[in-house]
């Protein structure tokens, strides 16, 4: 079972090796995905898509365990259970500022390689004043295989495949209904 | 570039080792593929779906070259070009039968595994009279691997995305047409 946290389209900024960066839309999803075997536990899983690009994807699971080491390495002062909401709250500030000239939080997406292309990338948000910037959070992410792309667009086209029912359903009422107005009007 | 041909769910009976008879509908798309390296010339691309599990998906892709020892195999009289649409021809004698209880025509997808999973099948096209059966074509299907499901399920994602966008594009035009009408017959 998952529950969902976040999903929405955040903008990033792309540094690749030896590219210019440039701006890219990408869905950050969070869910808390409940494991029972061998105890009961959530892990924490992020994901970045693109809308436009079925084949991006980049995946991370954070297991209670894998935790304890991120927070070590970067200094962070939160436990498990409260990591998911602050993280939101970063994505949120970064948010807000995106459409502003000079962010003053910003989403990065870092790759070594010379595009995002089968390579791990690193999600960071980045705090920029004017001394310096300071990176609150670095996430590395591992690029999907085609078995976990294939598992993510078959979820895509489930939920598709009803928003399309509902939709046809919607559009067979509105006409019943507004002929049924209209013939009554005209009585 | 591809040609559609063919593309409609059949009925047909499945059948695999150590299992009970079972019936499926499988939709089957035909599609010439032009291929121009090294030279132009066309294959025949014929896909096995079902619409109902995303990860269903066996492939046959036949070149000239490829019908040669199909034809010697099968002992079939007709030529490459003409191979395609006597394909379809027996295709619409099995649709025609298909809800019959005891049909002439009938589509058998045969696996030598006891489950549909990851092992060629073979479709089978076969005419049942009082003395005996008659398989008037026989081809084998790889199935898809990740990469092939991968490829496929984004093609679906993309072409039922349209089709939402035009069903909004639709309820919306019906709602002002229709609240137009009602506005204007009720002055």
């Amino acid at each position: 079972a998952a529950e969902s946290m976040f999903n929405r389209p955040v903008c990033v900024q792309v540094r690749c090796q030896g590219c210019e960066e440039r701006r890219l839309n990408v869905r950050v999803s969070i869910e808390l995905l409940s494991v029972s075997n061998p105890v009961h536990k959530k892990d924490l899983a992020v994901r970045l898509t693109d809308d436009t690009d079925p084949f991006f994807l980049y995946n991370l699971v954070i297991s209670e365990e894998d935790f304890q080491s991120l927070k070590t390495q970067q200094g962070l002062l939160v436990d498990f259970s409260a990591f998911p909401q602050k993280f939101i709250d970063l994505l949120q500030q970064c948010i807000q500022e995106q459409n502003k000239d000079i962010p003053r939080f910003l989403l990065q997406l870092v790759s070594s390689a010379s595009v995002l292309d089968h390579t791990p990338v690193f999600l960071n948000v980045v705090e920029t004043n004017p001394f310096k910037h300071l990176t609150h959070l670095s996430l590395k992410f591992l690029p999907g295989n085609d078995a976990e792309i294939k598992k993510f667009l078959a979820s895509c086209l489930k939920c598709l495949k009803e928003d399309k029912i509902k939709l046809e359903e919607k559009l067979k009422k509105t006409e019943e209904d507004l002929t049924r107005q209209l013939s009554y009007t005209q009585q």
